[in-house]
């Protein structure tokens, strides 16, 4: 695998953070706030824009240890546990001290009968007590720093069991002690081995059962550092150990198997520190579908949240999501130990056509780049491979030359190319005069050169000396089973340090105070009341989305003067709070000419409306606008980000094809503009049937402001729907021809809404 | 893994078969045509309704073998080969003749110095010369009825080596010579273990490397019975081998790397005679982007196709297409080995709450479906697993229960339960204590059951003894090492299962003779030419599909008498044969509803014709059609497979976001619905916004009738677009509006084209 042993970790490292346009990494980063924000910073919503780094040294290495219900009688479950702690501390010589109220002595250690009773100063309290609560006080008393909780029968459980756990994470916040669990274990001192070098994995898992198969990476040359446990998370949880492992300097990759989230924002701002620092993150979320997502809940009572609000979060921090733990430790494995490539372009060198065919075929269709060799590289080739076979990239060397000194040459004059960055060997089957010497060479070459070799040994079997010898012994080939797996985590490399390169972290340029617009906007606000068009137009207006000239009348002659300064030809429309699916309802009028046309429409719209028994707040004579493309944005609550931004096309086709994209803010224009790339129907906004290109600009605008919306009034606001939004040719704009705005009824108005607002109404 | 060993193999495929609604395969099936065709039908569109399987029976098991270019001189590649058929010949019990011109004797075995001089009866020659075209009238005279051609340097590198190719391949057949290559090699005389038995997977490689991590599947316990590495295919083709291993009884699945396919048409009929005989056929096909395609092609030479149109004709006769060689391994293997399915439930069962959400997640994200359990059997369950872990599936034991008595008591629950089909246990990493027992206690109660017994060893390391002897060492268990592998695998089981039990072959009904309707539509062909839009709907009219009333008029006075026989609101469009984008062009007038607009619209579209130099065969005055559902639906030539049909939805939106479906004829009314299921905006059919249903069945009618305008026309046609088909409420039909149809110019048009021609245009 790649990486360094013996000595090369720190240049390794500085190699990898230097590209990452970071400072190197080779001692412990203290915890500082990012320049620009301070320790209780928030943004406009309220939401934090810092959170403290824990320091959990004292955790992960503690000094001493009290395991409270320590037990060596037969056939108890604490015995094992006992057994374990005691094998561990000798290990790493940490002090035990078991604590019994009845026992003289476990295993030969002498007991304490209560924690109060504690020798000396211990940095860690294992508790193994059917209920740890009225434990929390005693261990404040005798300032130990942590505890670790495995009592189960909590959120996992239901109702009761969560408030439980919340009695616990409050009582543990309260007392000061950093509590782990509780539904945990013991995997955070499992028996690391210590004579691996490289930069390591760390490990975060919300089930230590899906941690073995990445604890066991060891057996295969892949160096661990941490594994964090994180159970149900009453207090710890899994953005505090993301944003620790990621100031740790032996720290090349964080893995995490993740069910659920405490808490959306700290999750991100703990993602946000690891790419700052240019440490990838690799995870596997469970949640893709409603069972998963049901299933993770009822393991440790975690919200899953809308898959595909976490699946945005996590792009727009860098975050790696994979969806099988083969994949979670390939893609983490090479992410640690690879150094940063110094070109995109992928060579694909293979024994057999067959084989460069198949993989060239996964890798592109995966997005990587083949580049087309050289005419001069592939005359060089050409040298040592037969003039008939392909070379161009990928490579086929037909076999024979890999079984003499021609191998080593292919596979130099391939590293040389400046526009190869990643070298891709895939060895399907073992042939052993031509595969042994292959992996041999490919080893060998891999120790001259920075750019990544990998290989991807293919036989089922995996017991081949070539494999388990040749290929894991090294340190700086990167050995995978499957094309899939290789083909992915070369793809999360290069996509990795790409977005290292690129990335500006969004809460540098969070807005932390309202904007001008806010104050007009509560007054708009109802609580628990859906607004009326008219009412969440103005709304829009006030943050600077473009809505029809249109006035709000309540009767036929209004309607007519209002036609004639809103301009002729005009749509009319009624209005009222409740109103819904108004097309349906035929209470819109479009195209009318003449204030004839107007006056009768008028009395229409009120029969119907009668006849609906709909209450309206008037008929809304608006400007009619301009051909363009019907898009849609609008805000929704997530239960673990808060409010969203969503933007799609609209038009009932594609409300069919629901082909939207979802960020969490705060995001910047960067991935304003990423989302519109992510729509299938991209192509239209270039302009449809050789028409004119559409502005993509004025969208990108309304997409920001909309963001300012969810900031400012997101929580305020339960629910907003832009539909249709417009889009006119560039250099037009895009009009919001009608929106749907829901108040949340929790919050009271704004002392003062009332009054301005009528004055808003009436302007 | 699954199947049985020591004798209970016709058993074993007798129940697997008769719920495949066959009759045992314990013996040869001997080579008949399906009941409903004779050798030498074909379809209307000349293409053959049956293919005969050769008899391969001599070819693999040759009882006399002739190496022709044998060498053991040192160093030469020829010895090589020499000696690995010496060895494998001794093992067959095979008699090998040498012959060489000049040799006395190769390795000590008498050489002959022709082949004319080989004595007695041979079966096999092997061909090691750089040019075999002259050998094969040779082997003709012989009587030799096989041969391997090992040169390479024929299509693989181009034009010249593509014909000398094809002289190779029409000598290969009038000589009445069953050739193997060129391009080939000896995978077909390697050494498979005669020690496993079971249902054999039957592998089919145009690349020998690319099969070999399948013969290795040999090392895991899984049975090969045979191994073709076709090549180039001068003569025979994967179709061959295909329909020839589908009828041994020894063939469990067929394992397939495809390149490129020599021919559509007999791999459909290979493909076919595999689904009638329920043998699961799992490929591997290269060319899912251009890169792979072309570096395939570059490699053995052959048409890689549209894609998109493979992976139907695929999907169309139940061949598995994966990706990966690891998948095609894993489904192979089950497909070959596992019982048919009792029920098509799947139960996830683990040590691990996480685990199973994360297995649950996977899985019913691949559609496979978790009943919950009944109440009855949780309670069931209760008795062993503790009250607060979730066992409605997946089912959680916590670990414990596993270490003792109640582990299999579990299992045996779970497979007692009759809504259980398929119990997967995942165990994600090796914790001797528990998992080793779990393997026992699976591989034990898989000897009991005809249910599916899966377990996925997610350990990185797979040394692990519950892995290498326990689970490899079962005949029931099915093991996988990835989540993702077993989620396919059994999803493929399901799926093939399902497939065969409701196959019927398209070949069947295959249309044999013209319709009524192809001699009217004969005449309006016009070879080489665009048709008017007028003509193009008269084609479609003589296949019964719907277009709107129209005439094509010459003269404004002509155009209101057609008006008025059409019925006003009327469409204008201008009509000629190289017309397109009318509407660009303003050449459509919609909504005209008097005598002066039609007669004004006729004039400005002469105009605007004029202007835009636009050759006119008249005007066009059409009835105007109701509002409905724009679609399309068309016929496109495949270089593999001929004449294709495709759907989709219609209007500009959906041409951007590409919303098609394609099939391959011949295929019945099922496929057409599928093909609209197929498309993501399905939903639409079904009313949008509380609107009315639209006809799907008359759309379906209409894809019927487009694909007999394919088999009848296809070669003729060289491209039919019907867009926009407007699908009218439920009811009410669908309308061709628009159509384009274009001839190919090589074909001469039928001789009697033209009388007729003007009768149909003048109706």
């Amino acid at each position: 695998m790649l990486g360094s042993t013996r000595g090369t970790l720190t240049s390794d490292l500085r190699a990898r953070v230097v590209a990452c346009g970071e400072t190197p990494r080779d001692a412990v980063v203290h915890d500082t706030a990012p320049a620009s924000v301070t320790p209780g910073d928030t943004d406009v919503s309220g939401r934090p824009l810092y959170a403290p780094v824990p320091d959990l040294d004292r955790f992960f290495r503690p000094r001493s240890v009290a395991i409270v219900g320590a037990s060596d009688g037969e056939g108890r479950p604490n015995t094992g546990i006992t057994r374990q702690l005691i094998a561990w501390s000798q290990r790493v010589g940490a002090r035990l001290h078991p604590v019994h109220p009845a026992r003289p002595a476990v295993f030969g250690l002498r007991c304490v009968p209560t924690v109060a009773a504690l020798p000396g100063p211990v940095d860690l309290a294992v508790l193994l007590v059917a209920d740890p609560l009225p434990l929390i006080g005693e261990l404040a008393d005798a300032k130990v720093p942590f505890a670790v909780a495995f009592a189960s029968g909590y959120a996992e459980t239901g109702t009761d069991g969560a408030l439980a756990q919340e009695r616990l994470g409050d009582a543990a916040r309260r007392a000061g002690v950093r509590l782990l669990g509780p539904n945990t274990n013991l995997n955070a001192f499992e028996e690391f081995r210590d004579d691996l070098e490289g930069p390591a994995i760390a490990l975060i898992t919300q089930s230590g059962h899906q941690g073995r198969p990445l604890f066991a990476l060891q057996e295969l040359g892949i160096r661990l550092s941490h594994w964090a446990p994180t159970g149900n998370e009453a207090d710890l949880e899994t953005a505090d150990f993301l944003s620790y492992f990621a100031q740790r300097p032996e720290v090349g990759a964080i893995a995490c198997y993740v069910e659920g989230l405490k808490d959306g924002r700290s999750f991100l701002l703990a993602a946000d520190r690891a790419a700052r620092r240019g440490v990838p993150v690799v995870a596997v979320k469970v949640g893709r579908t409603e069972t998963g997502a049901r299933t993770a809940a009822s393991h440790t009572g975690k919200l899953t949240g809308a898959d595909r609000v976490v699946d945005a979060a996590m792009r727009q921090y860098g975050v790696i999501r994979v969806d099988g733990l083969d994949e979670l430790q390939d893609t983490a494995a090479l992410l640690a130990r690879a150094r940063p490539p110094v070109a995109d372009g992928v060579a694909v060198y293979s024994i057999s056509g067959g084989t460069g065919a198949h993989f060239a075929d996964l890798a592109t269709t995966a997005g990587l780049r083949l580049p087309r060799l050289s005419a001069a590289k592939q005359r060089e080739l050409h040298q040592w491979i037969p003039e008939y076979l392909n070379v161009a990239n990928p490579i086929d060397n037909g076999g024979h030359p890999v079984g003499d000194w021609r191998g080593r040459k292919i596979i130099d004059a391939l590293l040389a190319d400046p526009a190869v960055g990643v070298l891709v060997c895939p060895i399907t089957g073992p042939f052993p005069p031509m595969s042994d010497r292959l992996a041999h060479d490919l080893v060998a070459a891999a120790e001259t050169t920075e750019k990544l070799v990998c290989v991807v040994w293919g036989s089922p079997v995996g017991t081949e000396a070539a494999y388990r010898d040749t290929l894991l012994g090294s340190s700086r080939v990167a050995t995978f089973r499957t094309f899939a797996n290789c083909v992915g985590a070369v793809r999360a490399y290069l996509g990795h340090h790409r977005f290292v390169r690129e990335y500006r972290s969004p809460f540098d340029d969070a807005p932390r105070t309202p904007s001008p617009s806010f104050r007009k906007a509560q007054a708009l606000m109802r609580p628990g009341q859906q607004l009326s068009e008219h009412a969440a137009k103005q709304l829009l207006r006030a943050y600077g989305i473009r809505v029809p000239r249109e006035q709000l009348v309540t009767s036929a002659a209004a309607a007519v003067r209002a036609a004639a300064q809103v301009g002729y030809p005009v749509v009319m429309k009624a209005s009222g709070a409740q109103l819904a699916h108004k097309t349906e309802l035929g209470l819109v009028k479009v195209g009318l000419t003449s204030a004839s046309q107007v006056r009768d429409t008028y009395r229409e719209l009120i029969d119907i409306a009668r006849y609906e028994n709909a209450a309206l707040d008037g008929v809304l004579v608006c400007q009619m606008v301009g051909h363009g493309l019907e898009t849609m944005a609008g805000i929704t609550g997530d239960p673990l980000f808060g409010p969203t931004v969503t933007i799609g096309l609209g038009g009932v086709l594609v409300e069919v094809l629901q082909d939207t994209a979802v960020r969490v803010p705060p995001f910047g224009e960067g991935e304003a503009r990423a989302m519109l790339d992510e729509l299938r129907g991209r192509a239209l906004f270039d302009g449809v049937r050789g028409g004119p290109p559409l502005d993509v600009d004025a969208l990108v605008e309304v997409v920001l402001r909309v963001q300012r919306m969810a900031l400012e009034l997101g929580d305020d606001l339960a629910e907003l729907d832009i539909n249709p939004l417009v889009v006119l040719e560039r250099g037009q704009g895009a009009v919001a021809l009608d929106a749907l705005a829901v108040c949340h009824p929790e919050r009271e108005p704004a002392p003062d809404a009332e009054a301005p607002a009528e004055q808003e109404d009436g302007a």
